[in-house]
């Protein structure tokens, strides 16, 4: 029997190099996730498909890796992970204390075309406040946000966080004629973007039942950069605090100001385009892209008052983020800031000959038990030939059985960097290792 | 639309309880695996069904979630990881600097009955150590794991290692007269010991074509307690080098002698009822077990050195094991070894009222850039309850905007633990927050 050995189509395999990027974007994930007191979660990647059944059309319904289990259950791979926090929050909604700050990394599933940035998987740091009203949540997850990617040493010269409102697109749908029942459906396509050509978008808003009057009216909206432009378009100033849309062209204006208060106001910038294509959005909706253009987006997120309360519950304000793990590390990449990771070890023990094994893991053992990390060697070679394989590993120190020195009862201990040795006696180097 | 608030049964959600427990458990099968110089891989969960094929019958093929996706592949989550492995290994060979000693902590999927500690998903540390001849590889797969175990604060009075080698078991077969094709079919049955009845198991044995003498004569080895008895009844003495079943005793005998001098000798017997399930098994093969017997397995493993060449390499010698997520927390905490987790966080920032929310925001932010975990409360509570919230969220410290001392251009910074409390000027405090 011949297996194939390349993974499933559109999956990857994390070998130690891979693994160690990963580990590294994880660990600043999870650090400033703690960093700003939220908890992580997690569920289990099989979850009901009905989950993600909805009625708006959403692409990423269309793409689920579903299937029937030996028992019948109709299944999927989640291919997003706010459902089930959805379902989380409402399993347990009279014993847990809210607000809730909540953040996982779960692995995601969509079976969709391949394209640069886009695979079939990929893991995406989630991070959401649940039952906090106000402004105040929007602030933590951008800062969150926007704070892990400094940490990987990414500026406002290289990322750019675009701000919108689902309230002010529902405004401008409003205002040239869109049916309400119609306001998500066209959100859905309009989302699509950055996927298909500016024609092909129009056809499909005509499909949806837009007049060609509309869609241009629509389009003259999209091209609009500012505020205030949108503002006056609408015949609104915008007042923080008012109901619906001068509520939200208000609230946008403050929500940029504190986010400049905070130290991030370099990075935002309203932007009309914005959408997102998941149905649940009801306010706030972002995505952090680079400042070229050129790949797509890094993370989106938004406001979801209402997918609580469209799975069975009250409304319960929320909020949070998708951020996937693959279009960051070709950011990352192109910028020169992927990080050179290499494997680290306290110590490597070398026995040169097979009399020498049991002493090799007497001394291996003692050293770990001291609390340091420490591989041994047993392939018997050369001196030379070993010393190259301790440096590949990443030893700082080598620990030599050296036949001389170990009948004498002394170890060799070489420091791999300084290429200093020194013979310590067995006992004493057991008894309370360096 | 309402949604099931279930998990997929035999699946588990991970609230922040459960997921603190997951971590710490994790934090140790990681850092031990690196204290012995293993190097953390992945691959994806989802992989082509025809890596789980075999003859032999194993149990795990038949509990596949096996399904296919919408290009007509025939995909399967994985139910365990060697064969992962193995396809990574085979796929850049001749880029890879043997000896490997990788590990991965993959979520494993079986659909089967649900009974105590066994779910239809479990999380599964799994090391290997691929390409190192000689018994070294067992004794640092057994010392990993050892060592992990006693991280937990377990000893021999709680767990036990049972050894066993494949190749004393075929030697039995012979002898008793099973033709060698039936041997891995007879192995994958006995597995089934813990499940099912001895009388079940006996007719299981006489399906696959065993004579009623020949089952008894096998139930009399299965009872035989030491190796010698088991070489005397076979005939030969066992000697570690010497070829086939007379090498496998003497080599078993050298594992324990080699075991109790690094230490771990408190822990181990030998036990001819051990199989283990999965039919790639060539050599020694173990199990960890809760002392009492009250459990399932809570690791085993082996040596397989065939399934390489089985896939389409060469053969390569490999040794490795599996531990679930699933059985060591219930032996945890039937001992009343379960770690006692709760949130951690340096600072909570409290404003009393709206208009302090700028204030709060820019706080938390400094004692983030500063290093710290800094959370906020947005619930603008009374006094008392803001402290008892403080409390439950594990603050070491709270940071009070009080109105009169914000007015002053003061903080009040409270050591929860000790209930004092200081006035620091706000400038003076964010310049260096402590």
């Amino acid at each position: 029997m011949t297996i194939t050995l390349q993974p499933v189509k559109g999956t990857r395999d994390f070998y130690p190099a891979e693994m160690r990027l990963r580990n590294w974007l994880f660990d600043i994930w999870r650090e400033t996730s703690r960093q700003f007191g939220f908890e992580e979660y997690d569920a289990c990647v099989l979850e009901s498909e009905d989950l993600y059944i909805r009625k708006a059309g959403d692409e990423i319904t269309e793409q689920l890796y579903a299937f029937d289990d030996k028992g019948g259950r109709r299944l999927a791979l989640r291919p997003e992970m706010t459902p089930s926090l959805a379902r989380l929050v409402l399993q347990r909604k009279n014993a847990l204390s809210f607000p809730l700050k909540w953040f996982a990394i779960p692995q995601c599933f969509r079976y969709e075309r391949m394209t640069r940035g886009r695979k079939r998987e990929h893991y995406q740091w989630n991070a959401d406040v649940v039952g906090q009203a106000g402004q105040t949540a929007e602030v933590e997850v951008l800062s969150v946000l926007l704070m892990s990617l400094e940490k990987m040493g990414l500026s406002p010269e290289q990322i750019r966080v675009h701000l919108n409102d689902r309230r002010i697109l529902n405004a401008i749908l409003e205002h040239i004629g869109v049916p309400e029942a119609l306001h998500l459906p066209v959100m859905v396509v309009m989302d699509k973007r950055d996927k298909i050509s500016g024609e092909a978008l129009d056809t499909q808003l005509s499909e949806l039942g837009l007049e060609a009057e509309q869609v241009s009216r629509l389009n003259d909206f999209l091209r609009m950069e500012t505020l205030q432009q949108i503002g006056e378009a609408l015949g609104h100033a915008g007042h923080a605090g008012d109901a619906g849309f001068s509520g939200a062209l208000g609230e946008m204006r403050r929500l940029m100001e504190t986010l400049e208060a905070v130290g991030f106001g370099g990075y935002c910038q309203f932007d009309i385009t914005v959408v997102r294509g998941l149905s649940y959005y009801t306010g706030t909706v972002f995505e952090i892209r680079d400042a070229g253009g050129k790949l797509r987006a890094i993370c989106g997120g938004g406001r979801y008052d209402s997918l609580l309360s469209a799975f069975g519950g009250d409304p319960v304000p929320a909020i949070g983020f998708g951020f996937g793990d693959v279009v960051i590390l070709e950011l990352l990449a192109e910028v020169g800031l992927l990080p050179e990771l290499t494997p680290e070890i306290d110590y490597v023990v070398i026995p040169f000959s097979k009399d020498q094994v049991p002493a090799a893991l007497t001394v291996g053992q003692a050293l770990r038990r001291a609390g340091f990390r420490a591989d041994a060697d047993f392939g018997f070679r050369k001196l030379k030939r070993a010393l190259q394989r301790a440096g590949e590993i990443g030893a700082r120190k080598a620990v030599l059985l050296m036949p001389e020195e170990l009948e004498r009862g002394e170890l060799v201990v070489r420091d791999m960097a300084a290429r200093e040795e020194k013979r310590v006696a067995v006992e004493a180097f057991l008894a309370s290792p360096e």
